[in-house]
């Protein structure tokens, strides 16, 4: 008996992260219901995603040109780089507007537990790169505030101080709009250590 | 400039009901991340239901064989029609394993606002196939719990009682393991309404 298309598309969607087998059904009945157009584009810029996009052998961020459209713009500021754990942190970057340096993506986080150590994340490349033509003069640290995420920020400020290199890391603290009387301890505690003169 | 590949499966994801843009750039990332092969899988999947999924001429369920397993299946009691509003109510009540009946998918509901009225959902295949060898002799109508739903379950049974075909609605009332004390007005009334003996 044929493989039920349906059931197939299902089965691929639900392996989504976040998408269980109610939604993935879900789904998979809307782009039935769609104009045939619609599935055939997805599944061409799936293909394209495949054959188009790999890591920046600067930066290390996905790119479907090499270097990528940053490392590669001559109005970006190149003495100063942007560390972030993920590529899609720099689309969350790029959107305040207010950042005109590099980037660097590490792919990931120190994380013993999980096995991930210094070779499993992309910081010798980091490294690497920052005595370039101009050097870099300041690595700012944008690593998630978790265990990990700061652990990975005092490995790398490890690393390059010795160079020569500030290293700063970007500020946690209260967000915008946020009341003190709900914000949680730790965040509270991070906010008056991260005090400045007004 | 060449389109960027994530950018287009980004806004593509996007359009998927419930994917607003973060989502839709995490699962693009999500798949760049995967091995090449789940992507042309994922990419096949949706080409197949583009050619592979119709609408079985009987039942109007979305199939890739013509009639749809379930219509081909001898072991189906013929006399008996569950109406649905979507085809995916058919998985949900196959599930229950309480049914062995056939079904017919409207595709929709009665929705005089939105403009869907009974030329608009498959109520007229439905009549059609009432008189078949064997005859239906029960209709029961799976429509959900709106005001849209109750409507187009009075429209049916308008048209299908007076054929002398007995015509049935699905139980509605407090779900199992549901507590009396947290069901809202209108289920507590309903289930009131549809008190059997015991």
């Amino acid at each position: 008996m044929a493989v039920d298309p349906l059931r197939e598309l299902c089965d691929l969607l639900a392996r989504l992260p976040g998408v269980g087998e109610r939604t993935a059904q879900r789904l998979a009945y809307h782009v039935v219901r769609q104009s045939p157009d619609y599935a055939r584009a997805l599944a061409q810029a799936l293909l394209g995603v495949v054959d188009g996009v790999r890591t920046c052998s600067r930066c290390q961020a996905l790119t479907a040109v090499e270097p990528c459209a940053i490392c590669g713009d001559p109005q970006r500021e190149r003495g100063v780089v942007c560390v972030v754990a993920n590529p899609q942190d720099i689309a969350s970057i790029e959107a305040t507007g207010e950042y005109r340096g590099l980037y660097h993506v590490l792919h990931g986080v120190l994380s013993p537990l999980e096995g991930i150590g210094p070779e499993e994340i992309r910081a010798r490349q980091l490294i690497a790169r920052l005595p370039g033509e101009p050097p870099v003069r300041e690595v700012i640290v944008a690593t998630p505030a978790s265990v990990e995420g700061e652990a990975t920020a005092l490995y790398l400020a490890g690393l390059i101080r010795p160079l020569g290199i500030a290293v700063t890391r970007i500020a946690f603290g209260i967000p915008m709009g946020g009341e003190i009387e709900y914000a949680d301890k730790l965040t509270l505690a991070r906010a008056l250590g991260g005090r400045r003169p007004i």
